[in-house]
């Protein structure tokens, strides 16, 4: 125990997966012991993220006991970071005060987030022992789309009217910012809650006291619809450096904002989205070492199946003119198959990653068409001129291969050349129509289309060499 | 121009490629006409990050000109906002007091940014039109090296003494803030700059004037040294939504911070990064519209070329086979090969990005391999029993191919199970071995492991052919 406790003596973060271990194990004898006091001495130095990790480690059997130690602000935290199924299960062991206790102390939009994960009878109850201005809040969030900006705001937010000077702004803030998310941006409106401008805390810190708002506010502010989707949101608070963003309603008025630290975990949420996809896997949110290994199965395995048995149509057009053509040409097929995909894949990544950074839309398609087919065009013409001089130099020279002669030299680098441009085009092409008619852009870009490109590049093999061949 | 003033008139953001295009002509046209009062009106009301934008579609020989004309403070941040080459040709045009005062205006964080791009005679220039204290501050952060904590963080910060108050704190805030980057989190030190606590704005904006900082600061900090890995640090401000961490040196002194806009920044940048890698093209930071079709060749052609050689190994094995086994056996090459090449994708892209983010190192070793393990017999044992199911009932009975009998069937799905294994075992323990031995995960992530796993699926297939064939 003196050993153990030498460790986690004024231990303020958890920076391994074997500090992680070590620490819950210790937290478990805690608790199995009674140990409570020297337990609760642990955590309180530690982080809210830190202490929802261990939550992962330790027994469900002594969650709430665990959950209940922890010092009232360090538990709500903790309650955010936590993964759905813990917090339902201490949602569940909680008497009605201390539910209460716990939502009095989140953030309106930490609620809705948990809101959004919990069973129907979970949310009502959510709702009962919430406040009824909290309540009302609640619902005006929910009532947005999923994937909207009004969904991912908050309503806590610093408001000042027109008419107030510093001084009341100072004097408003010291009343209200302990029920606020951020109190650095702050929102200058009218009577009818029209957004006229933005003041900072630095603002309210560094002016004379008698200074009026509409003197020193921002009026070049950017504000976002309610309805306007999250991911670009995200990206214009990290585009324009904002520490948050004013959401307005239909009539403009101000309803809620956006703060930089939910605009990050969205784009992070996003682009991890966007790997599990472009390696055929569907998306989870659970860290790679707690995933289950059935977890990991069921995410990879419906999409191995699809490409499994969509690759029987590269099989069967291989099949149809196997019969037709010289067997030597069979062993450049690998080569042609895979380079056509890597070419393809490299235009699809970079085409769906700007799709998602929002940096190219449908309305590009012609220019990134042209700048793909230009691009093609060069490195098709390299990598036939290289494949040419390797397989006369190599294959037929060096390695005596007596089925190999010029024609058959040419036809490989010329369709590998054609094959290489069209991927190119497609790759750049189709995720820009997937999301144009509402498919997931991420989706097509590299399984499907390598897919596609196999069977594309063995048709373009097949034709080109009729032609050669056979003239 | 009446139409277009309409366009730009009350413009606040630029939202898509074309309103770009459309407002720097506008911009253009205002130039050429020295329509200069019109064109200040209009960039005055929109962010820095647009009008950076707007220079590269206006053409250089107006550059100096229209800097000339953006407000003081809008011209700072938009010079930070620009692409490198801008940059160097802006300083190359200023006169040394146009230089001292840009960089009177830059915080120092982003001043060693712009100097990190340019060349030696213009670093010269810069530390030269810098203050005293500054060109100390830009030299102290010049030292560190490239991918630390240390080279990332900006050393104007807000620091109390521990024997303040929180009056005392609001007038020295008042003092310094105009050149801090951030004073919404605050550090309190000993008169050695040894850290102590961090106090918030929002404490000094809501606690009693009188009360002294020792009693309010949280002493549960978390800061990190000099020397970090900058990416570990973006992701401990992400992990526990820190809007700032400070940085200490080995004597455990505060000397500077990290920011969160700047730590996400480094997030973006890095998986930005590792999309391009496991597409297998150069990273670059040129957005896909701007860059040149000869810079996208450039950052695709090397990949193709090696993969396409590398590629070899599976023809020159496919050749070595070919003679000796049935040729209905080529017929399922491709269906292996991609199969192999996806599972194997799927464990290394997870693993990969795990890596990235911190989520898993080199330790975690056995971990994975075990839980690759288990994944690779459920994926493989579904996929083989599939593809028996479906070569018998398929292309046995249904397409009366004459060649396939249920040894083949055998062979194949039981091919396909032992690629898929190896495959996933293979692909997830390679990033953890190349991380270890300091090559980059990413790299080794996609197309450099199917390759790998290209050549190793075709000799699992002759080798179970052989001794099911033969048997």
């Amino acid at each position: 125990m003196e050993e153990i406790n030498a460790v986690t003596e004024n231990l303020h973060s958890i920076t391994d997966s074997d500090m992680l271990l070590e620490v819950s194990s210790f937290a478990e004898d805690c608790l199995k012991n009674k140990n409570y006091r020297e337990l609760r001495e642990l955590v309180s130095n530690l982080q809210a993220a830190d202490v929802a990790e261990m939550f992962i480690e330790i027994p469900e059997s002594y969650h709430t006991v665990f959950f209940r130690l922890l010092p009232k602000e360090l538990a709500a935290e903790t309650f955010i970071e936590m993964e759905a199924d813990t917090q339902r299960m201490l949602i569940e062991s909680f008497t009605d005060l201390e539910l209460s206790d716990i939502l009095s102390e989140l953030y309106i939009d930490d609620t809705v987030d948990i809101i959004e994960e919990m069973p129907a009878f979970i949310v009502k109850r959510i709702l009962k022992s919430s406040s009824e201005s909290d309540r009302a809040a609640i619902n005006t969030i929910l009532k947005y789309p999923k994937n909207s900006a009004g969904s991912l705001m908050t309503t806590e937010y610093v408001r000042f009217l027109e008419t107030m000077d510093v001084e009341a702004a100072l004097t408003h803030i010291r009343r209200v910012a302990i029920d606020k998310e951020t109190i650095y941006t702050c929102y200058v409106t009218d009577r009818d809650r029209h957004l006229r401008g933005i003041i900072t805390a630095k603002q309210l810190l560094t002016e004379e006291l008698s200074t009026m708002l509409v003197d020193i506010m921002d009026e070049n502010y950017i504000a976002v619809h309610t309805g306007d989707d999250r991911e670009e949101v995200a990206h214009l608070l990290n585009k324009y450096d904002f520490m948050a963003m004013p959401v307005v309603d239909s009539e403009e008025r101000l309803v809620g904002i956006i703060t930089l630290d939910d605009a990050v975990d969205v784009i992070k949420e996003e682009s991890e989205e966007d790997f599990a996809k472009m390696a055929a896997i569907t998306p989870t949110e659970t860290p790679y070492l707690r995933a289950s290994v059935l977890s990991l199965w069921k995410s990879r395995i419906p999409w191995l199946l699809i490409l499994m048995l969509s690759s029987t149509v590269s099989s069967t057009i291989l099949t149809g003119f196997e019969s037709v053509l010289p067997a030597v040409l069979v062993l450049f097929v690998p080569m042609i198959m895979g380079t056509g995909g890597n070419s393809g894949g490299q235009a699809s990544v970079t085409v769906t990653r700007s799709i998602s950074l929002s940096e190219v839309e449908f309305s590009d398609l012609f220019r990134v068409f042209w700048k793909e087919l230009r691009v093609g065009v060069m490195c098709g013409a390299v990598l036939g001129i290289v494949t040419y001089a390797k397989v006369m130099l190599v294959d037929m020279l060096l390695l005596q291969n007596g089925d190999i002669n010029s024609q058959v030299a040419l036809t490989v680098a010329l369709s590998l050349t054609v094959t290489i441009i069209a991927a190119k085009v497609i790759g750049a092409v189709l995720p820009l129509l997937a999301k144009r008619i509402g498919l997931d852009p991420a989706v097509m870009a590299s399984p499907l289309i390598t897919t596609l490109v196999d069977a594309l590049s063995l048709l373009v093999y097949f034709l080109v060499s009729s032609a050669i061949l056979t003239a």
